[in-house]
């Protein structure tokens, strides 16, 4: 590893462990102050970012980056309003630290409370989007947590004057120094020196491509919350309404094709496959969707853009206008094929049978099971979360759509007067 | 790797996954019935558990191993029965799975509850304790997970013979095949693999010595809920009473040495410690403690069991007879002190002073925050869990005494009435 690297990272890590224990101790007052001053400092030195920014998207551009990549890289006043605006919000929301979960007066009298506390440090490595860089801060300040943050390295002009902006707004707030930071280490050393920081860093989050959780999944040391791959069903039981389920399966896969909690599956009943396929394969192929369908698909498919899937297909996470598609017998075998291959995101069947709708509900193993309802739903937003951190797909600590609270663990308060335990 | 060691693991959990799609949809009655059956079982078919013990007995002592290991390998007729008992208790609690965290009726009609479900599947890697098995089937089985058992090699006939009795129990109760398995292969490869069952292994909780806490940590690619290390304080503030300081640090240290809530440091402020240390170190060489002081301490300790400490004893879980004692100038000093050197486990101020004390609870990072009262209470059954699976020091997902639910995640389920998202 490179010395100067790694040895960044601990000094941050140093840093943000001693602003964390000060924030332990700030009130709501404080940190919503905070993050107003955040919001306001952002738009009024925003020339500083933007020319930060600039900077970033001519050396990007020069690299030959894709179009799609420069557009998540790219900031601009509009950007930074709607960035602000975002602190502001976070400001509105009810402050989750120091709830009172449960609590009573033990036998002995030692008076004993379970409150809710900030994590301590939250590190957070994500793709080259400088948004995320105002976002992540805002939750965790909101949250009493001291965040390191470790953006995309083509972005790392813009979230450096981001991050000096935002932190020093921050403290003249009246939160510590440290409490927000970012790795200024270009070197893929940093983020791993980051992931091994076990004993310092409280809770990592990933954010971004399949690659880059797979990877600190694969190479950390500190506490994960893996986020964000979806290998979402539908499957349409022979009692569905043809209809309601060609509504469905086109929203989940067509409303936006590239987010994690779009269909990339559809499984049909072999009962009912000669009616309800056909319209389905027509309404996709005219949305310009390819179909990777099992041979009974493709046997429907004549005259629409179906082609043979292989066994790859059942467990691909296309993010594109792809889906596979295949007939099943019933029940049992969309239950445990869906089991098999799914990502345990988001699994919805369409039916008007009760007892199929109730044991899709419970034998499905996932973060959100739905009925005659679209996957898309699955998001902090849509189920009234507020602030949505990301979309857990483990099941440790926090599963499905992440708010507030994601960001956040408890403390045992005991309070006596002399006890001992006999 | 071995290839015999690698898949046996991976066959295990191929099982262990089948049947834990099957326990999500299991009754209360069903696991109860399982968890009476698996107590029964235990003590009607003891005889062939205890021969197997005895060959891990025979084979232990003949490789020299220590009389406290084979204390804790040997199993009897009395521990059998106390190992029935317990599983008797588990099945007498209220059931955690499908309790409705939360829930309503969205705006968009979608009928949104988040419910309490089983984990998955559980591992477990522990030393060669024969009673964890039984005990971790157990808790497994009330809350509806597929458990994959590892115990310490020394004990693989004792564990074995027990997981066949438990599993056929089970499964006679009515539990699907593979709810509970031990790995039987005792190669080193087996537990990485375990490790590594990234997918298919929902969590992993290492039961034991630090070494073995410090391995998982570093290897696991599962989610892993670290427990047990505790470098725990009690910290004499000027305003104590001398008397109940007293009382509360020889209880911490002495009532059970070598357990993770017993006090391994003293810290005593300046203002008092020439009154407060002198009755505090004869009482601890009386109880046959070895203090390590620092020079204030040590100048105070003649005639006592003072010797200096290095750096190296602030930071030392002795869990033995042996105690760290620092003279620190007051509560700042005590409060960084304990953030630098503890293991965020169980920590105690000993105060008449009101502001003191709430700057101790509120400043001090641990899973459990004492008042004038022994760090020795951080208990599950202390603390009224009814059943304790460990004690987690770290922040994600549970922390401090788990009961039940720390064996449990949550869904999101969504009854919809053909719902698209816009």
């Amino acid at each position: 590893m490179t010395p100067s690297a790694v040895s960044e990272v601990r000094e941050l890590a140093v840093r943000a462990q001693k602003a964390s224990h000060l924030l332990a101790g700030t009130s709501t007052e404080v940190r919503n102050r905070a993050l107003l001053a955040m919001a306001r400092a952002l738009v009024e030195q925003q020339d500083m970012i933007l020319l930060a920014n600039e900077e970033d998207m001519a050396a990007a551009a020069e690299r030959g980056t894709a179009e799609s990549l420069l557009d998540r890289l790219k900031l601009d006043t509009g950007r930074i309003r709607g960035i602000s605006e975002a602190l502001e919000s976070l400001a509105a929301l009810p402050d989750p630290i120091g709830e009172v979960l449960t609590g009573s007066r033990l036998s002995n009298g030692i008076w004993l409370q379970k409150v809710r506390v900030p994590m301590g440090v939250v590190a957070m490595i994500y793709e080259a989007r400088p948004n995320v860089t105002a976002d992540a801060a805002g939750l965790c300040v909101k949250t009493g947590n001291a965040v390191i943050l470790r953006g995309g390295t083509m972005a790392v002009r813009s979230n450096l004057a981001m991050t000096d902006v935002l932190s020093v707004a921050a403290t003249s707030a009246g939160l510590p120094e440290g409490s927000i930071q970012s790795v200024r280490s270009v070197d893929r050393e940093a983020a791993e020196a980051l992931m091994g920081l076990h004993g310092m860093i409280d809770v990592l989050i990933p954010r971004g491509g399949a690659g880059l959780i797979r990877s600190v999944v694969e190479n950390a040391k500190v506490p994960v919350i893996e986020t964000g791959v979806g290998n979402c069903h539908v499957y349409v039981h022979e009692k569905a309404d043809p209809e309601m389920a060609k509504r469905i399966l086109i929203n989940a896969k067509c409303s936006r094709p590239g987010v994690c909690n779009a269909a990339e599956s559809l499984l049909v009943d072999e009962s009912v496959h000669k009616a309800v396929l056909p319209p389905i394969l027509a309404e996709l192929a005219e949305r310009g969707v390819t179909v990777y369908g099992c041979d009974r698909t493709c046997a429907l498919g004549e005259g629409t853009t179906v082609s043979a899937a292989t066994d790859e297909d059942w467990e691909t996470e296309y993010l594109d206008l792809k889906i596979a598609c295949k007939v099943v017998s019933g029940l049992d075998e969309a239950i445990s094929h869906i089991n098999r291959y799914g990502t345990k995101h988001s699994e919805a069947i369409v039916t008007e049978d009760y007892t199929a709708a109730i044991r899709f509900l419970n034998e499905v193993d996932a973060a959100a099971v739905y009925v005659n309802a679209s996957t898309r739903f699955t998001d902090g937003g849509e189920f009234g979360l507020g602030a949505e951190i990301g979309i857990s797909t483990q099941k440790l600590h926090a599963r499905g759509p992440m708010g507030l609270e994601a960001l956040t663990t408890t403390k045992y308060v005991a309070m006596g007067s002399g006890q001992i335990r006999e």
